[in-house]
């Protein structure tokens, strides 16, 4: 599965909805993106996102805090982007380190402008089906299942891994397509015997090749939504690929969907700040 | 398993809470409960809600508004109890009927005073494990399960059934104790084969005698939420038992649970609205 054509499919109708936002009310969306310390990663990850906004006609705004910064500083950054009526996006890159209470920060991001889907408020509506933004990776692996076509209803969904931006809202999105739905982690007696009923694995757990091919029944489609040094995902790809009859590679999967995500989330998020009517 | 010593027991322990907070602050904790119309099941619910809060010593407020309500109005009465300081617990008696929109009503109660678990805040907090008040049924279960000492890690859960307030935050709670957790409800394919393979089955769904003992695994525990009129819930208790390990009867299972972890939910509520520290 071709995350890198979708994505930049995706990226490219951000990009017009954008341009239209911008002509018709001389507002151009803003995507305020808040970095604590200088983590080599997490620079390279918002310059990354800071680059595709601006390609796509978004402004993104850039909020550096130093590392020392206090969760109560960090709230008070958020909540003051929150209420800022020429912000319409705003994405905390994460983890901040070990001295920041994470979830009091995601907290104070207004559900409304949470266009990277890590409120609690965000979590319940993808879970209950409600309108929300979802968080960006389980929304790009949805968004690319949806592009090839692959039916949920009834089948068996694998999810491996169970975190809060994850593997959690990945199942609850899986869930509201009607599929069956196991959540496995690292405590999971016989995780082989569990994958190998799977019509659908999702793996997304950070353990390199944790997913071997033989795991894989025949015609499942994989999604490895793992990322691990040396661009290695979760599953064995090579052995993976001989049995599924759909499979992304990493890179070039779900990677890019979650940018592309991230900046169609925003658009959006404009254009219900702004009034404007969805097409 | 037997729901109603337990909830009996639990309810004791409440009321020993709730007098000494009386005592010692000269308040009386207060459950607030609102009943839309007069469907007489409803009526009957609140009626049993409301003498179980009178024998546990929790002052109950009961506002009982006309069938003609509209959401805007049920919003304002529920603002209201959320910004009275007198009242520490608000329970919306549901379903409301098929003119209000109970998720904006819901949202209208103050997490801090949502005994009853039923907002987007409270199912969140249960699924990433922060605090918060759960859901009473699924509250109820998880204490039936720990007093009769299920381990539950590693364990397969199979929770039959979705609703935002039974069957999902169920699932999140049996993960957050380490379960491998599958999510069935209507949709599934092959209900029976995946039955068959849980350790823990959970019953939550409103269908009759559903789950029949052949598909209970030999050793399994069962618990079955569902009630049907005539006292039946969604297991088959009779063939069930001859396999199932433990095994929650209807009536006197789950059902009593939930009251008594309502009435919990309410003293501890009232204790951490006016400052006591908790034991």
């Amino acid at each position: 599965m071709d995350g890198t054509s979708l994505a930049k499919r995706i990226v490219e109708e951000a990009a017009v909805k954008a341009a239209e936002i911008s002509q018709s009310t001389g507002t151009v969306p803003c995507l305020a993106t808040v970095l604590v310390g200088e983590d080599p990663a997490s620079v390279t990850y918002v310059r990354m996102k800071r680059a595709r906004c601006a390609k796509a006609g978004i402004q993104s705004r850039l909020i550096g805090l130093p590392a020392t910064t206090t969760t109560a500083e960090l709230i008070g950054t958020l909540a003051g982007l929150s209420a800022d009526p020429e912000v319409h996006g705003i994405l905390l890159q994460h983890p901040c380190g070990p001295h920041i209470d994470e979830r009091a920060a995601f907290e104070a991001i207004a559900p409304e402008k949470d266009v990277d889907g890590v409120t609690m408020h965000s979590f319940a509506a993808m879970s209950f089906g409600l309108p929300g933004f979802v968080s960006c990776t389980p929304g790009g692996i949805m968004r690319l299942l949806e592009a090839y076509d692959v039916d949920l209803a009834g089948k068996h969904a694998v999810v491996v891994g169970r975190s809060a931006i994850l593997g959690k809202p990945a199942g609850m999105l899986l869930l509201a397509q009607d599929a069956t739905v196991t959540y496995c982690h690292s405590r999971t007696a016989d995780l082989s015997r569990i994958v190998r009923e799977a019509d659908v694995v999702v793996a997304a757990v950070g353990r390199p090749r944790l997913i071997r091919g033989e795991d894989i029944k025949p015609g499942a489609v994989v999604i490895d939504a793992g990322y691990n040094p040396g661009n290695v995902g979760d599953v064995d790809f090579d052995t993976a690929l001989t049995r599924a009859r759909l499979i992304t590679p990493v890179p070039g999967g779900v990677g890019p969907m979650t940018i592309a995500v991230l900046l169609a989330q925003t658009v959006d998020a404009a254009a219900n700040q702004l009034g404007i009517q969805h097409r």
